[in-house]
């Protein structure tokens, strides 16, 4: 039984997220259905990150077990031949049969899109947030800063998740501007659920001038979300964009 | 009557082209019954350039006629609370009732966008082309200055369409490359029937190698496609950028 490490590329509009749901159409269900199909043979697939609904990847990290003598450097063809267009793959490798997507990533890295404009986009809609709201990229960096860090990160988690521990460390969180598009890069050794929209969420009202760039750090520290935060940004400009592992390889 | 000038953006993965048809999806068979139900009364509109299907646009023109007082402040919203997400306005102006958006205008610029990959992009292809080959944006320049001014464009021009003229004034078409993304501009007084996507279709051939460079002025001067030609190349690369009136407008 080979162990197969596979780099994903899925638009996340037409999923309800990366997890497997009965009736829904999801990232990993539709892995595992086309994958048994082509390979005759039961397929589970682990992934690296839990994608929400409507959240996009341009390099989440899945592996698989098969016993199939598919040759590797034909099993990319092979697999995507199955794959609807929203989702492909974008690299297979033979890896060791220790290797487990979620448990032996060292980090996630995630890019949030936003593009101010006045008026909604159809081009640009579909992978970023349109804000019609001027925002201060200046704020919302330094906001950004003071979250950086390994923190109890609980008032950044949805409401009714469960973790053992809600302590992460967060190794880096920039908002850089280039023209209309602001974009929020976030990476840490991994995420609560709803934590990257969340801090997303709270970095835009910073940038609207609804809270001061110090409120974010001070929920941090007080536990207690900030009364002006408007809760997660949408999903549509998130997308994970990198998943690291012990050995370096992304 | 006031004629108002429309600027649209669309993503027309979902659209049969501009062109209203019966009982088919289109772009002007959209704006008009939206804009017909929303502004209770009949709606013709018309647009600067007929895209096909699959062809999306970022600066569409579109002029139609209304009796309704609706502020010119506020009728882009107004409008664009009718539209799906896939079509919006950009813009709204009230002009002359002289204005014809297809007759009045001096000039179309279309973009093609090509990404060098050697697998499928869920993420790009939407808006691109993916090619797993090499391509030489050297000789496909080449090969696009050989084409620029006022010729007789019939060998780019789909068999079957009909035109009182087949000439017609190429002012730019230019290639471009930024890492893996090559951006193909085209620019005309008006474009034959599929004529944008003929002319990349040559100029991907040549830069594949399969076509000399020079090969694409030699067909516009023998009046001959040449044998290695591809035929059009495909609609979701292809966007309208911008459409240029005599005022100097846009």
């Amino acid at each position: 039984m080979r162990n197969i490490k596979l780099t994903l590329e899925y638009d996340g509009t037409g999923f309800r997220g990366f997890q497997r749901q009965p009736r829904l159409r999801t990232v990993q269900g539709v892995l595992e259905e086309r994958f048994s199909q082509v390979l005759r043979e039961p397929v589970k697939v682990i992934g690296a990150g839990r994608t929400d609904a409507g959240v996009h990847a341009a390099g989440q990290v899945a592996n698989f077990g098969t016993t199939r003598p598919v040759p590797i450097e034909r099993l990319a063809g092979v697999l995507n031949a199955a794959l609807p267009s929203d989702v492909k793959v974008q690299r297979c490798e033979v890896v060791g049969e220790g290797f487990h997507a979620r448990r032996s990533a060292r980090s996630r890295r995630y890019a949030y899109a936003v593009i101010e404009r006045d008026c909604p986009s159809p081009l640009l809609g579909r992978f970023a947030l349109i804000s019609p709201m001027k925002l201060s990229d200046e704020r919302m960096a330094e906001a950004a800063a003071g979250l950086v860090g390994r923190h109890d990160f609980r008032v950044f988690q949805a409401a009714g998740s469960e973790t053992r521990t809600t302590e992460r460390t967060l190794m880096r969180l920039e908002c850089s501007r280039r023209g209309e598009r602001i974009t929020i890069t976030a990476e840490a050794d991994s995420f609560l659920y709803q934590m990257v929209r969340l801090m997303v969420g709270g970095l835009l009202a910073v940038g609207r001038g609804e809270l001061p760039p110090g409120a974010l750090r001070a929920a941090l520290e007080s536990g207690e979300r900030p009364s002006g935060a408007k809760g997660p940004a949408p999903a549509c400009g998130l997308c994970l964009m990198q998943v690291s592992y012990e050995d370096g390889s992304a």
